[in-house]
């Protein structure tokens, strides 16, 4: 069985995004917000079936651990009241497709950030979403500012009452920031690497897993530069007298294979140790085209990884049995389905 | 021969520093900043003597383009004025330096930046290092800030001034940022290695190279997390609609070969084209301690490049030929000196 950690409904029907646009007009105006729209059963069918449905089928993955759109959580957007009612939308929109679809799709959700509110402010979705929609991980934006970085590091007490319902929920973390609106930072290109990157070095320089050896969280895009700069980590760790990276993070960290070439998937697979990569694709996503040097499309993560020289058991262990461990709720979701 | 293009005075004599902590004291209570310190020859030969120079000896390279502590930067400290007297002091203790040992040494300068202050206030520092004490390129911090990157992206017109001096006096830029003033980012685990990667995606998105087609940059940290991602950034350049990134960056822009250990410089060499590859070190810098898995200092890149089964004429440009073409004014002091 193949499970993709890493995919996003960036498809979703045009009724839903132009509600969104509806929202912030309204904010802007103080006017009311039109009422979500009513979006019917086939509209959302067609969106997915055309699109990662498709891509799974053609690309050999069974199911996708989903969740909206990234770049458009947009939690600097608005206010507090703005993030949380899109974010409820977008999460519902999430809970029907996979009721449409359940063999194909698990649920990960947004959280209702915004910058300077507490994260405890967070916990109520989180709890929903898993308790009553049955999602099986989250995506926490460690920036809600967008590119601007004011909330304090992952590993200060202000995102502890976040990881307590975590660990109690039993449900990891994707670390994943939106849109920037630093002009510095094009989204996909630098601000979701950086904030890979910057999670790692936050890891390294705090005692989170410590304080939370239960805590579990993903850090998407292969890592950010982590894998690549493996050595300068360590050394790091070492020069700041911190325990080593195996034992002081990566009991606890997890790194995606959202990397869009054969050498970086090399790289990962090399200096990355095996129970701590899940597959992930990302798509349809930050990437959508066609590599000239290779004819497959840049985000079919799976043809880098079937392409290592690996045991059947290491494959399986990326594609399957580390996303079941890390996801406990999917396991026991794939269960009851007799999978 | 061997040429380090990535070194820094981290090992500067202790009165340098005791005077920046005067000069910072004396901003924060308005009084005057006591004379800058008299500094002997032998001290500012034994501070080298020791680290870089026994380095350079023990690892088997001939030359390091040197310029002042990147993290004592600190172009965030104080106001324009004091950025600017710290900047002069540093470039002049690099100067002496230089001609203590110009068989070792050639001189690369800090510059005078502070955050919203136009960059043509840089441009005078510029020309005092080039023509009046010989170095032969800069450092350009992207984000004078230090970690709240309030600065226009390095593609905007804010810049050009700069650059124009740049082309004039024919010498390349290292983007280098300095310390991190936002918790969120250590400044050698996450401040370096971001600015290197947004960077890069900040050439994609802009036209940089067509107005400045002369323009030489190097991105250190071997490119930050780009080589590792050279397909996400091959995609997105096509997703854009910008030009190949062969064309449309890589005329312009160097990597230099600070990634600390064996699989990320193969990497780096398996995807960047050798003409874009420049011997670095950045020793004495970011990281100091030894590699327990090689027994060899994670800093010592040479030794990973040592062991590409590459040709020697490929090596030699690594080593050498790349830094002579890209640092013209460096290639001419060499020639001068029979080299």
């Amino acid at each position: 069985m193949i499970i993709d950690c890493h995919g996003h409904y960036t498809t979703a029907p045009e009724a839903h995004n132009r509600w969104r646009d509806d929202q912030k007009a309204a904010f802007k105006s103080r006017s009311a917000v039109p009422p979500y729209p009513s979006i019917s059963n086939d509209e959302i069918r067609e969106t997915v079936e055309k699109h990662q449905l498709r891509l799974q089928r053609e690309r050999g993955a069974d199911l996708t651990l989903f969740s909206p759109r990234a770049s458009a959580m947009g939690h600097h957007v608005g206010d507090e009241a703005v993030s949380r009612a899109w974010t409820i939308a977008c999460n519902d929109l999430i809970k029907r497709v996979v009721d449409l679809f359940p063999q194909n799709f698990a649920g990960v959700c947004q959280l209702p950030q915004f910058p300077g509110i507490p994260i405890a402010h967070s916990v109520h979705e989180l709890e929903r979403c898993v308790r009553e929609l049955g999602f099986v991980g989250c995506n926490l934006n460690p920036d809600p500012s967008g590119g601007h970085w004011t909330s304090p590091p992952l590993t200060d007490r202000h995102w502890y009452p976040f990881f307590e319902k975590m660990v109690e929920l039993d449900v990891p973390a994707m670390i994943h920031v939106s849109s920037s609106c630093n002009a510095n930072f094009h989204a996909t290109g630098a601000h979701y690497i950086n904030a890979d990157t910057t999670a790692f070095m936050q890891f390294i320089e705090g005692d989170l897993f410590r304080d939370f050896p239960q805590l579990t969280l993903i850090i998407p895009h292969g890592g950010g530069a982590v894998p690549y700069h493996w050595g300068r980590y360590r050394g790091l760790a070492d020069m700041l007298k911190r325990p080593q990276l195996r034992e002081h993070v990566m009991r606890n960290v997890y790194f995606d294979t959202c990397v869009y070439h054969q050498p970086g998937i090399d790289l990962l697979f090399e200096v990355i140790d095996i129970e701590n990569i899940l597959f992930g694709s990302e798509m349809v996503g930050a990437v959508r085209g066609i590599d000239p040097e290779t004819g497959h499309y840049f985000d079919d993560t799976k043809r880098y990884i079937d392409s290592l020289s690996i045991s059947a058991g290491a494959k399986r262990r990326v594609y399957e049995l580390n996303a079941r461990r890390v996801f406990p709720r999917l396991d026991a979701l794939l269960k009851a389905q007799g999978r």
